[in-house]
């Protein structure tokens, strides 16, 4: 994402409240895949063709603008997700 | 829009967590038009053509999809909005 | 809106990035108090104690944001709002 | 995640609508974070201490519900991510 943005000189762009709305933007469409989907059929028509290549690129997408907003404070992703794995595990032992 | 989704028989649609995920639609949408804009110009990009006539469009579904909302689970909203400015005046007095 | 942000001199503050990010705010205050709840009993539980206060204070929280950013951009909400209808009406006639 | 909701029988709250309302909860919970920030010093604001800590918090949360809902709908999140980068790397060659 870094090296993308670079080479297309789009850096200047992506100051953390931008970049946070353009997150915003893609939950928006991923939301609007789903809103009126019946609540007990979401899981299946969502796993499936058509609506699954699509909800699989606005959820890269969402990913996508996470990974940017991430590199742009300077964040490490994949330990701040471990450590609240770590920290769920703790609060919420198994069987509560 | 409660006449319009009853002249239409949308309202079997119109279980609250699907009617706020249209909203998170909308606001996304929003935050799609203001994402890019240099933060201090966006105020006089979103008041002049031709970004005006898309904010208002998209700030219009927000608030149509939270009136709908509200009328959905029976609340009235002008009185929430009302006895929440109430409650901000008493803790957060002028000078504050 | 305004002169409650002006008494306390809180409108500098007030540029457009800023108040959705505020509103997006609101928006997942709301979708927390929804989130788990069974579709098929969503209505009933926010419309009774004690979900409703909560769901009432988090609606008016998005309403006055969302009020907030009209008044920032000099936008009609209402007038928006009415347009927004009128467009519906004629694209989806009842029946549709 | 899938074996820490296991182990707690949360499973059967996880159809994809509720996923996806928690993830925009999370979402706004990050907006609370960056929304008053002067947008010129955000980026430092959130890369230094005391906001650092809490704007990894959020982010993982975001990226948690975001591996949720990808493991609930069975879509590889990576892959889907890595499809999407190629196929930028396609529309948007470096210069445009």
């Amino acid at each position: 994402m870094r090296k993308f943005a670079e080479d297309r000189d789009w850096g200047r762009f992506h100051d953390p409240k931008s970049v946070l709305l353009a997150l915003v933007g893609e939950v928006g469409e991923l939301a609007e895949l789903f809103q009126w989907l019946p609540a007990a059929e979401a899981r299946d028509l969502a796993a499936a063709p058509p609506l699954r290549t699509r909800v699989g690129e606005e959820m890269a997408d969402v990913l996508l603008y996470l990974v940017l907003l991430a590199d742009v404070v300077g964040i490490d992703l994949g330990a701040a997700a471990q450590a609240k794995m770590d920290d769920s595990e703790r609060r919420f032992p198994p069987g509560s």
